[in-house]
């Protein structure tokens, strides 16, 4: 079994995608022996840098990541896309063009493209993330984008996961940016205002200007806002010399690192201890008995967990 | 100290919503003895019709909700409202209009309303929004309608807790409608194109069947599509007659009555767990040490939570 996953990453060490594609599907669906490899892929890992691209629907995220991988490759770095899918049956039209694009920068040498589904990720969606991050970071990316839309805490904490972080703003957005929430806002580290030939382009970003000057101290790094237009590339060229220069600053990538690490140790940690409690309770059959018991109000759910947790550490005091 | 928690818990029954405010307060911030209190509330809850309203940002969830409220409370009802709230720095006027608007309905004799900020709830905003449900519920409130955005994995699991899920829908929707998700087609109950005096209203709502048609079997309960406008309140009568029909109905609540309650008892678990192991391993001091290593790629966080977890089932097998 675990012959087969060394072989997998041997081969993608040696650049094959079918054997990276392959690892990252393998994991996500914790197939027997992931922990292990996710061991030896973490210490492959380190050196790839990660930047979140987010924002409200409809800001234009797909098209500005198309252009970014385009010219980043242009500038020789390798590229990994991770496109956070809002997976909607709604949305056939935009998100078949969004994947149309996808496929297209796929087939450029060098950038390898994953999309994940928001529903369903064992483990939690940032976790599943950090996952496919790591992977492609051990695979020899150079820069991975996180595509996802800017709402949600799920979908926040997986930008948070990034090194950098492009919130993506339209000029008039209105009720839109409602929905763009104050945790964004903290770990943004830059601002694009997109479709800049819209009306309101300045205003947007005056708006964002003053937020900022509210919300930072005068200590504060300045955080930069651009301007683009990603249907025409027009501002692409700058946004990355702006993006490659907070990379490669002390700042970026270091102030983040501890903080991420414990949390993806906790993360992780909730996940493993509830699954072997859950299954410990499902193997003792009582489960379904239990449930109807709190729904008839015999019993209610917090005496059950603390009896499960008790059961847990009884011997371990 | 839980005699006070019982003083509350009497003072509430007696009618008291300064002591429901309190009560609420005091579960989020997890005071000591919340989890004793919780289970004297889960023993007098059960009653209460729980009604998620969600859409995407700009859909008017918050207009709706406050018409539905009142017509509810003019047909006798007794309500509580929870928003969850995108709480952006941003939206300071759209947002401060729902407040206004709010606060009024909340001086409603028999409305009690709870803003619910999503970041920083312990424990998930999922669970915290079951817990402060299930007070209003013990409070006696008849039925209860949870407003959230219908964005973002998390936003879902907290209308998921609901007896009958509301898809607010505008005509028109474009991109916006990108950001509803699969995972809330599955569970609306009932489906509402609200602005529907604005072009293109009939188009959207054929949209939506023929969706309903290609997704569901012959077989499964018929949802309804109505139309509204939830800013004069026109078909807002027609909404409640078919919500209340819905909520009356077998299937309404029983389906997911097991599922729901199952779930309730694992999250509960999941958090309560880490929260345990965390202390322990905060507790010896190690952590910060470990978090180095593993940043230095010297140790692997798959490693490490393997460490935690048969440290705690250690003598338990």
């Amino acid at each position: 079994m675990f012959n087969d996953w060394q072989n997998l990453i041997d081969e993608m060490k040696a650049g094959s995608e079918r054997a990276l594609a392959r690892l990252i599907s393998r994991v996500e669906n914790r197939a027997p022996g992931w922990l292990e490899a996710m061991k030896i892929l973490h210490n492959m890992s380190g050196k790839a840098q990660v930047v979140g691209i987010t924002g409200a629907p409809g800001a234009g995220k797909s098209t500005l990541t198309d252009k970014l991988t385009r010219e980043l490759v242009t500038r020789g770095y390798t590229i990994g896309v991770i496109a956070v899918d809002p997976s909607s049956p709604f949305s056939g039209g935009a998100l078949l063009g969004d994947r149309l694009r996808m496929t297209k920068v796929c087939s450029i040498e060098g950038v390898f493209v994953r999309s994940m589904a928001t529903r369903g990720a064992l483990g939690g969606l940032s976790l599943a993330a950090r996952d496919v991050v790591k992977i492609m970071d051990a695979a020899g990316k150079d820069i991975i984008l996180i595509e996802t839309v800017g709402v949600g805490q799920d979908e926040i904490d997986v930008v948070k996961t990034a090194d950098n972080v492009m919130v993506i703003c339209v000029p008039g957005m209105g009720d839109g940016i409602q929905a763009i929430k104050a945790g964004i806002m903290e770990i943004a580290s830059i601002f694009v205002v997109n479709k800049a030939d819209r009306e309101g382009a300045n205003r947007t970003a005056a708006e964002i200007q003053m937020m900022l000057t509210m919300t930072s101290n005068p200590s504060d790094k300045k955080i930069p806002i651009l301007k683009t237009i990603a249907s025409t590339g027009e501002g692409v060229t700058e946004l990355i010399d702006v993006l490659l220069e907070d990379l490669e600053s002390e700042g970026g990538k270091k102030n983040w690192q501890e903080e991420r690490a414990r949390e993806e140790i906790f993360t992780l940690l909730e996940k493993e201890v509830a699954r072997y409690v859950r299954g410990r309770w499902d193997e003792k059959g009582e489960m379904d008995n239990t449930v109807k018991q709190v729904i008839a109000r015999e019993r209610d759910p917090y005496s059950v967990v603390e009896e499960m947790l008790e059961s847990l550490i009884a011997d371990n005091k």
